[in-house]
């Protein structure tokens, strides 16, 4: 269980705040040991991995002092009441299931440290005007049914029914197995949130990126989650042998899409918030000697700003063709994804602001250039995100993500000062 | 057979020329029917194909005048006497192997090009100071035993006697399929010619790419085989999200890929005779929504002139070591391939420029880009080369690859020009 043994406010407690730290990295670590494949950190969505670490946020929730419901999708959500019954809730959390061979901290961060702070309100009795929900999402990774975001969006109220007649890989749709774990896929629609009953959602994330990491700071407050458009683009030109084909009367598959991709780095460089990122890039059945006639590569363009991202999207497809022309080579572009930016709310910004101020912390905004349960949240209430800094240069969604305790502690912090000072809009 | 018709000088007698030419496609048409894969024109080392092919060539040698012989490594050779008996003779011929799937003039032309010539000087009665062997190399490709020019090196002296060893795909051995086609492997080293028998090699081939084509010109004269160096890369960056990592603290292993192979391509334009491609370019396992913190790539450059080449090489090298370093990629970079050139001998190409010349075509000198079996004999001789222009864009190793009779023509005329008035050194 969380076992913060503090009892006077972190921040004026330096023994009891490391503590607090060091519990949240032991629960992570707990919470872990709920995997389907040992050795790596793998929980899909309604397995019985997956089902154990409910089980597990559940009783910790309880601990701390929670009433523990599960909503139809699998989320496990802990309501801790304010001063008065059913005030309105202040909603906070994360996901609970991973990628596969993932981190520890990939969303249950954002579950297992609230449950520490309202166990430490919780044993010094204390509460607020607010009630407080914390919430695992069941899923967000899209991993076993190719649709993500399921949990928040049964809340958000923005389910989409079709999914569940999606299969996985043994068969299995995702209605039969909610129906499996216990769950009514009818009753799905009740998931839903009232809009009255919620005062706003903040959650706690760690950075996934090297941002806070290169600047050495704990914490960051999120600005928005970015936008993101990206493409699918094969360049077709003539095959030709390397040696016997001048460069002159080349038309090169490869280097059209290497000069795009140059293109991309580089229009995307220097603005911040925004990202370019040619993560495909193949020449199919390539060989030394053949000069290629074909290439296919991925297209990822994200920002913080829509307007910026339009903008370079639009330059990226305007050089792209003029790329391709030069050197008579066709393109064949495919939008596969288009999503607007998600902006966080500035006066929850605002208050976030203010705890790490109010704790002599550098402040830093940032942007999220990944998804978020957030996301899907922002078509409920209003929403705001807390980054915690990642180790080992950023990396996340691989088994070398790591954090400390340290920085745990800092975001306790921060997010306890945070509730603790909350002022509903 | 070839049923070259015309019983006056070609070049004298528009009629009969174009006779001639249709006569060569005929027989290419003919040869071509001897495949290992019905539809297309695969045909490797001593297999039922080859062995057939080898019959017809001898045959058709044999209609010609020609007295004929196979060697220890199936080589197909038809001696026309000169005016005295045992004279040195001029080498002529190519391959008879196709690489699977090819096309039908790749090599079959520069055998049966020559046999087309000499059957009409054998109905004219017609001889020379020298003899003539036209030799059907058995094996340029490498396709069955992944070993190459194997009948030009017989021939040449340098045949590498541990490639007997190998097995092709069935298990097989080179030695046990040579024993089988009723060959005798120690026969091998008698398979090498004389130097004081021979007085030179020239070799007429299809360009295998665009650039008499693109010129409008039915052939060229080869000033020399290019050398060629190639390297496999390997480069490692640091993977991450392509959302969360900024530009700035990437480490893109497909940007570094891209960037090189954009200054391979700058730095080998512009200078006649240089090409360096970059054929195989991959990020394994590459991901939309990943950086790519791996990337694999090949370089090939080739020119006409060894210092152009190692100029070009040594530039690449310092610039890929510096793009990487700047990229913080490191870069495993293997020498896969290094051949110097082979120069074709400037008295036999001047023989040819006056054969062109004296038919009223416009010269063009162009290097080869690709190995031939003229390559191997230089060991033995000097040699010179003949280009008859592709069609489809000179598109070859592949169905599509054409040329017309017209071209056909042409190029016997210059050849039959460059035997009639052929000048030993």
């Amino acid at each position: 269980m969380i076992s913060g043994t503090d009892t006077a406010n972190a921040a004026g407690n330096p023994a009891a705040a490391a503590e607090t730290g060091a519990a949240i990295m032991r629960s992570a670590a707990q919470l872990a040991q709920h995997t389907e494949a040992p050795g790596m950190m793998t929980r899909t969505y309604l397995t019985d991995a997956h089902h154990a670490a409910a089980a597990l946020l559940a009783q910790w929730m309880t601990e701390a002092g929670m009433n523990v419901r599960r909503d139809a999708a699998g989320n496990v959500i802990g309501r801790y009441e304010g001063l008065t019954p059913n005030a309105p809730a202040l909603l906070t959390g994360s996901h609970f299931d991973t990628v596969r061979n993932g981190g520890w901290y990939d969303g249950n961060l954002g579950i297992i440290l609230p449950i520490a702070c309202i166990a430490r309100w919780h044993r010094e009795g204390r509460r607020f005007p607010h009630a407080i929900e914390v919430i695992g999402f069941a899923e967000e990774e899209g991993v076993r049914f190719k649709a993500t975001l399921l949990g928040s969006r049964a809340i958000a109220g923005t389910f989409d029914y079709s999914v569940l007649e999606r299969r996985d890989d043994a068969g299995i749709s995702m209605r039969e197995a909610i129906a499996a774990a216990g769950f009514d896929a009818a009753a799905l629609p009740a998931a839903a949130h009232a809009r009255d009953a919620v005062l706003a959602f903040v959650e706690v994330h760690i950075e996934q990126g090297p941002v806070l990491l290169d600047e050495g700071l704990p914490v960051g407050v999120v600005t928005a989650i970015s936008g993101a458009t990206r493409f699918m683009v094969r360049a077709t030109g003539l095959a030709g042998h390397a040696g016997t084909v001048p460069m002159g009367l080349r038309r090169d598959a490869a280097m059209t899409a290497a000069e795009i991709g140059l293109y991309i780095e580089r229009r995307c460089s220097g603005t911040p918030g925004l990202v370019g990122t040619v993560g495909v890039l193949e020449v199919p059945n390539g060989a030394a000697n053949v000069v290629p006639g074909n290439a296919v590569f991925t297209i990822d363009i994200r920002a913080e700003q829509d307007a910026v991202r339009q903008a370079a999207v639009a330059d990226v497809q305007r050089e792209m063709q003029a790329i391709a022309a030069r050197r008579q080579v066709h393109l064949d572009i495919n939008q596969t994804h288009d999503a607007a930016s998600v902006p966080c709310a500035p006066w929850l910004q605002a208050q976030f602001a203010q705890a790490v101020a109010g704790l002599g912390m550098p402040l830093r905004h940032l942007p999220s250039g990944a998804g978020h349960d957030a996301m899907a949240i922002a078509a409920l209430t209003d929403v705001a995100m807390l980054f915690v800094r990642c180790g080992n240069g950023g990396i996340s969604h691989h088994p070398d993500e790591t954090m400390t305790a340290g920085d745990a502690q800092a975001a306790a912090d921060v997010f306890s000062r945070f509730v603790e000072h909350f002022q509903p809009q």
